[in-house]
């Protein structure tokens, strides 16, 4: 893809009938030029359509300005909401984001080298799953790395995240609230560490309550994911509260219980996690742990400054309490 | 936000005890130098994690590689897929995407100069509403631009979109296959061109098949918008068969008629655009227009290629057909 070249300050300078220097001059902050050479610049740099290039200020910085924010499903309307405050409050702090869209870990690497050609300011990672190679490839780069909810530990190399052990810990409490005796777990990835400390929760939790050990189906945070575990779970024996490892995986269980004529919450009682605004809509009224987005947002970014101000922070890692917000489906 | 500095190619060469000149040589493809020189500068650059910047190629050639993506709302997933379609697509092309979003039209005049600064090779808007002013701005930029659905007449500035009046033509052609009697038009904003299009082809089908004019409420892109107007449909007047502007819209008329004890699709049919995952989804089989992403992905690339090899491409637009996909919400 190539593009028409930009108009050069060669070209301002022609038009404006002064010397380069002095549109450079114009366009400098602070540098001595006279108001009637100053209105001449702007004037023919505006019919131009001349700005002023930021590309040799990168060069001899090493500060580019630039974000990469590496995700991987932005179908999951949690992924969605994250880029979309982290994008808001970077452009805020005027900085601007390098959209990295990979399909898995393994595809990492190569983007990595990549972004340290484009001399990326930080790079900010909201895939599900970081595998501890992944991390090192990222930290040998010297580019201060955060990952959302993944606990990697490498040099420049941090993580924030919901508390994922306590959200499991509270779906426990409130399905016990509720009166429920077989508890299920639908699981989100083997590999993803979230999955796996919301089940670490659940299970303490059940086992405070006296409850009894969860049966686990599943192995995607996807709808059809979690509508295959929810089947395979009302096969295979009694349930009647399902704490689900995201919330469509929670909407597929719902389907799917429907489907085998169980009523939610009468019959069976669904919790999710992200509080994704399918949750609230009518057709699904799904009790939701909210993840607290622009909180996860704020650590992320008060992170990275710190990893950029010291040599090489290693493995910080911060942990934002969830939300629950109960609604119809686990309503007595 | 401050990173730490990159490693530089000095570093590199005092490691590796080669001149500077060695590494710059090493990284540039088709230069001269030695298999015992460059294996040396290779595992020096390995062991520091240097990577040759791109910045002094782009100064060169104001050829950036980068492509802006200019969005308004993720929440809406059918931009969420253009999103990830279109920022897959560039990557292969070993272009990367900057990521711009904006809350309306109105901050857009200051990410173009933004944009500009950076040296983006192109912008592809995806925003619902483009402006004729904020399209002049960009147009002035001599930056090649796409825009998703809006018409937009500037020279540099092209658009793509789906064929919005052939998919009104086709709901109406649809509800009245159905027997429906009184339709109705669940709108998007006033402004939005796309909504606009679906109205009049919506309007032009059920005159031809001798159905009377539709009755028409609603105002946002959202599931709280649709909810409100199809309230209000149904309060004011009979009502059998619902066209709603997108996705969004027609979950929130659905859950709201169930809420007036409407049965779907017996008491009323509706039908939505964009087909996004909750379109087929249990809680609301929803039938809906497909506007083909990858189809549209592909002609705003290759419109942008076209746009760059001549000198002032003006207000092209291609249309590609919606696919429609009938679901529970329309069948007999």
């Amino acid at each position: 893809m190539v593009s028409k070249r930009y108009p050069t300050s060669i070209e301002v300078a022609r038009l404006a009938g002064v010397s380069q220097s002095a549109v450079s001059r114009t366009f400098t902050p602070g540098a001595s030029v006279s108001a009637r050479t100053r209105d001449k610049v702007l004037a023919a740099a505006d019919s131009l359509g001349f700005r002023p290039s930021l590309i040799p200020k990168i060069m001899l910085t090493d500060r580019s300005g630039l974000v990469a924010l590496v995700v991987g499903g932005l179908e999951n309307a949690f992924y969605a909401r994250v880029v979309q405050i982290l994008a808001a409050r970077l452009r805020e702090a005027g900085n601007q984001v390098l959209l990295v869209p990979v399909d898995s870990d393994y595809t990492l690497d190569a983007v990595a080298a990549r972004l340290a050609q484009y001399r990326v300011d930080a790079i900010v990672s909201a895939l599900a799953v970081l595998s501890r190679d992944a991390a090192e490839t990222l930290s040998a780069s010297r580019i201060p790395v955060v990952s959302f909810n993944t606990p990697v530990t490498a040099a420049r190399v941090g993580s924030v995240g919901s508390d994922n052990a306590l959200g499991g810990w509270q779906a426990a409490a409130l399905l016990h609230a509720r009166g429920i005796r077989h508890p299920a777990f639908v699981a989100g990835p083997a590999d993803s560490p979230a999955s796996t400390e919301r089940l670490t929760g659940f299970r303490d939790g059940l086992r405070a309550a006296g409850l009894p050990e969860p049966r686990v189906a599943g192995s995607a945070y996807t709808y059809d994911g979690g509508a295959e575990a929810a089947t395979q779970l009302c096969t295979e024996g009694a349930v009647d509260g399902i704490f689900c490892a995201n919330d469509l995986c929670a909407l597929g269980t719902i389907d799917a219980l429907r489907r085998a004529g169980r009523r939610i919450p009468d019959d069976v009682r669904v919790i999710g996690y992200d509080d994704t605004p399918a949750a609230s809509w009518g057709g699904y009224d799904l009790t939701s742990f909210d993840q607290d987005v622009p909180a996860l947002v704020e650590a992320a970014l008060a992170m990275i400054d710190r990893m950029a101000a010291e040599d090489a922070g290693a493995g910080e890692r911060e942990l934002i309490p969830p939300r629950l917000t109960e609604r119809g489906s686990t309503r007595s």
